[in-house]
């Protein structure tokens, strides 16, 4: 798979695992994951899957506008740089912005190293 | 400097010599950088460079909103995450994302080798 393909599967993924079930986002992390989350970070899995699961809100839907993808250097990761909007519990769509740094850890398989987060409010 | 000086000062950087000398960027590229450019996709200082003199306005100001900021991993690099709104020729503020993957090359010292921007319409 070319990259870009591989950006708009885990971008996919990630959002369907988000909006359908929070909990199982754990497993796209590891201990040295960093999540900035609106500027407030976290490092590794569990830290990362308690502060998103316990965002106060019970339905969320994520809708994708863009999808950029770049490899990241001699690593062999991938930077993946999303915009788009989500809604949560029903109210009114709020923009956002994400940025993820894919780390391989085999054959076109990731994990999540950084994850950064940001609602682009007005 | 701790990392998220370290990110602050570049972006500072960055920003004032967009909008007061553009062909001056080229110093922050190299010839493995990237630059994705609302998903127009450039490699190279030099096509780089092109492209961000090419744009067509003469005066340019960027307003930074938020700087988020993660160590990319084993290579020393940075992960600069940007929120802001900017305006060209003295039209409307439009907002925009934009991410860098800073390189080492030298104590304090970094290059872009990854670069994505996107407006945020709406």
């Amino acid at each position: 798979m070319d990259p870009d393909s591989v950006a708009k599967a885990f971008v996919e993924h990630y959002y369907r695992t988000f909006d359908t079930n929070r909990a199982a986002l754990v497993g796209l992390y590891q201990e040295g994951s960093m999540l900035s989350f609106e500027g407030e970070k976290f490092q590794g899995a569990a830290a990362i899957a308690t502060k998103l699961t316990s965002l106060p809100f019970t339905k969320c839907a994520h809708t994708v506008v863009t999808v950029d993808c770049q490899p990241a250097g001699p690593t062999g990761g991938m930077l993946v740089f999303v915009s788009g909007s989500l809604q949560v519990d029903g109210e009114h769509h709020i923009k956002f912005s994400q940025m993820f740094h894919l780390m391989p850890i085999g054959p076109g398989n990731f994990y999540v190293h950084n994850d950064m987060f940001r609602l682009n409010y007005g």
